[in-house]
């Protein structure tokens, strides 16, 4: 079988010069991270965000060594027409003793069709003789035969010295004849990686210069994160000269994991004011970050640097009453610059200064009444110390906002009484059933349904009963329910903080419900959701 | 009324000198995390768990300010007796205009009893101009007079420096002369913070190096991680000559986080080699992370450095094949010496190797047979693909292992069928309720329950259908109860998956469930549980 030809020319990404690369490998090196298991679907989705995102690389798996991996680089040549990335295969430099062009897996990333090619190739000497259990000079001759039949059959190569910095300590010269031979074979990049992940940025500093100064190859960065110095150590071997950087989408990757794509290309756009994204890219990165979180099936990491919904909030009473003066003064960019937003957190820490903030956020006035604020820190402190957490629920804040400001609470129906019936048969199938009971505008309302868990069952009850009165429920879809445990050592004899998220397929609203049980704290949620809801659809409340 | 006498003399940590300090601000800056809100008792918690891990300062709040506050420092002096740390309090200097003598909040200070105290001063010019709203002049005059007349009261007086990085940018010659004033007024040292946290190490480390040739003040650093660098920026001040490094336990603050005091102690005293903690306290870091987290009531981030649990997991069937020949060339460090250990996951990517790693790992013998590994391999591909995660629930996955090598499923009883109902009362209480049928021993039992939800309801029915058969159930606990929504995007007709852990008093052990709703999901868990609990207490298996 002839491999397949590239699918594109290895031309530079468009619109950014050869000169710097952004390279990310969260489909390959990512996927290791534990809890991932991507299906082809996933890889494909992740790789389009990635293109959008305008990385100029993408390494999307080892075809040959997965079959998961073959198929990706098959549909992904089909189905994905990249406007900035180009496509990359990984795998091993060929067996010891053997010959590049009849070496299978090395043939299989040449059938993957993609342009460009990464091999990884050992550079520190234990790992020669006890992984790979060949000679130091079989390896380099490895190394040598690999890259150059890849060159020669029209790739772009790359290749990525494992364990380098552990195998610089060991056996520098070693390291560097590694670094050497793949340069002169033609790889175009030579990549030190800290495999291990225990290095600091000063020694990667020190190696990287010292490298770029002995060998002439051009260098790039891989970092992994286990001394939590990732994306320094990536800063680092930039400023030390490399000019390739390898990173993952959310930092994910083995162990701890990777270098973290946006802090890395945040921090080349916005503090090094070097261009490394197309235009308009940066300011997609909050969406992006959080778009593939939900692909892998991660809540997206609320404290991730630039990106976390809590990455520009603010909580200090102190703080809040300064940002009301100048809200520069307290965020190191202004936050829609990576597309994400300040925000004023509801706390008992808080205080005044932060619920008035937080009342002209949500259009609710607080007319300067310092009483009635003071009402409201009040009803926060007390209704948090039960476990509600108004950070994560707006729509409830607000509600419990309106409820101080109007007198009372906006109600459009009255819960009588409810209740849900979870059931496995002796046939093995199951049955959930809920009934609710309700008021609305004065007429009392019994209704039941089935669903596929006893929360779901309660929801359609609760539609059931009221679409006749509020038709505009029909419109509301709950889009994700989470569920906590709130005192971590009883079990299931804990309190349960339920949040749920509610789209109008216009707009998303959170709320929230505390119970000792799953099932009430749901059903709090859940007529919060709906109040809130018909109330922003302008719906006048009933009672 | 007089202050207080401090309590402890303000003498060096126990063991280790003063000349690097060590100081965490969990209790202070930390609470200004996003989701975290402590309880006076929570704060005393983490004091004791902060002093056993040795660190010299514990930074417990600003009282005055916060009642709260107040009554922690109050409660410290009378209820802990610390072994290596000093209490100290954080306040601001005195208001413009004013003395410091005459200050109600420097007092507040005073009577907290804390032998050192912590005074936050402004160094950036705009922030005297248009947060505090007074000169230049008199800002420096505030820092001055505080300091001088803490000094003269008998207490050690740090100064942090707020934005000062920023303020450097801005006006070089103002940061500077705050730090000398607060040196020259007796402040022992004066702490450079990073307080919008958009600094990186080579900036941070230029700095340092300038303020500390040309004012001769002690410095130390405050850096916050909104560039994702706080670790490495801490390093780099100490590079640059900082010798007090302020942190906060995993990292927690405000907006992103602050320095994380573990990954910076590990870096100094693993790969710096300097002592800079008790003999003995850097085994007991993963353990205290663990506790920390739990108290604050977060659960402890799985990818953290060194502490997470998956810092040192292998998932990839690379690593694991060569990780039997030499686990120390796939590890920065041997995780004992932070007290955590390595560990093999078991997934679909991870291949024969880290399945027979894994049985070996558990006491089961896989004999080498590759039919059965491979079809172990085949198992749980299918299960995890259906929702199930092994990695999380190690119990789970021994009773599958055991399935597949004893060619039929231990049981302990047979589930004909259960219902479990939950209701909302007319009257506002709840009434939670299970029925269970099971089969034991060729018996056939009807046991019902109450409970304050439904699947505690269904766990006391379980119980009361099998304590005669089994009375060692009565020694189970379950400790903890997590759920996840598997598709984020159907709301509550998602697959639900829940984690189980249990405990026997002894061990702690972990199972999943998967199922369309989460009463299921959690029956599966329970009978996981109590099914692996019974076979490690001996039990002979009934069917």
């Amino acid at each position: 079988m002839t491999p397949a030809a590239p699918t594109q020319a290895p031309s530079p990404a468009a619109g950014l010069d050869d000169g710097f690369h952004v390279f990310d490998t969260t489909l390959r090196d990512g996927a290791q991270r534990e809890g991932i298991n991507l299906t082809v679907a996933d890889k494909l989705t992740i790789a389009r965000h990635l293109d959008d995102f305008g990385v100029g690389f993408i390494e999307g798996g080892w075809p040959g060594a997965n079959p998961r991996d073959t198929e990706f680089f098959a549909r992904a040549r089909k189905e994905i027409h990249f406007k900035h990335a180009q496509l990359v295969a990984f795998g091993a430099t060929r067996r010891a003793g053997g010959k590049a062009a009849e070496d299978p897996q090395v043939r299989a990333l040449l059938e993957s069709g993609a342009p460009v090619i990464t091999l990884v190739a050992k550079s520190h000497d234990r790992h020669v003789e006890l992984a790979l259990r060949t000679t130091l000079d079989e390896n380099l001759e490895m190394v040598r035969d690999t890259v150059s039949y890849l060159r020669a059959q029209g790739r772009r190569v790359f290749v990525d010295c494992e364990h380098f910095f552990d195998g610089y300590r060991a056996d520098a010269d070693y390291a560097k004849a590694v670094v050497r031979t793949a340069h002169e074979a033609g790889a175009d990049v030579v990549i030190l990686c800290d495999t291990n992940g225990g290095m600091l940025p000063a020694q990667i500093a020190a190696v990287v210069a010292t490298v770029l100064a002995d060998t002439g190859a051009r260098l790039g960065i891989h970092a992994q994160d286990d001394t939590g110095c990732a994306v320094a150590n990536t800063l680092a071997a930039v400023d030390a000269g490399a000019t390739h950087v390898q990173c993952t989408a959310n930092g994910y990757g083995e162990r701890v994991g990777n270098a973290n794509l946006f802090p890395v290309v945040a921090a080349l756009e916005i503090k090094y004011g070097r261009k490394v994204l197309p235009e308009g890219a940066l300011a997609e990165m909050t969406r992006i970050s959080h778009a593939i979180a939900e692909v892998v099936n991660l809540t997206p990491s609320t404290h991730q640097p630039y990106v976390g919904v809590s990455a520009f909030a603010h909580k200090a009473g102190l703080h809040a009453s300064a940002i009301k003066v100048d809200p520069d003064l307290y965020q190191h960019i202004d936050p829609e610059r990576v597309g994400n937003t300040m925000r004023m957190l509801v706390s008992d820490m808080a205080g005044r200064a932060s619920i008035e903030l937080k009342g002209k956020e949500l259009g609710v006035d607080l007319g300067g009444d310092r009483a009635l604020v003071a009402r409201v820190v009040e009803r926060v402190k007390e209704r948090e110390l039960a476990g509600y957490t108004y950070e994560a629920a707006d729509a409830s804040f607000e509600l419990l906002l309106r409820a101080e400001v109007e007198g009372r609470a906006r109600r459009y129906f009255r819960t009588e009484s409810w209740r849900a019936i979870a059931e496995d048969r002796p046939d093995g199938t199951h049955a959930n059933e809920a009934t609710v009971k309700l008021w609305a505008k004065g007429e009392r309302i019994v209704a039941t349904a089935e669903g596929n868990g006893p929360v779901n069952a309660l929801d359609r009850a609760l539609r059931v009963a009221l679409e006749r009165f509020y038709p505009q429920l029909a419109k509301f879809e709950l889009v994700d329910y989470k569920v906590r445990i709130l005192e971590g050592k009883h079990g299931t004899e804990s309190t349960t903080r339920v949040l749920i998220s509610t789209t109008d397929g216009e707009r998303e609203w959170n709320t929230v419900g505390v119970a000792p049980n799953v099932i009430a704290a749901s059903w709090q949620a859940l007529v919060d959701a709906y109040t809130y809801g018909l109330l922003h659809a302008g719906v006048t409340p009933a009672e």
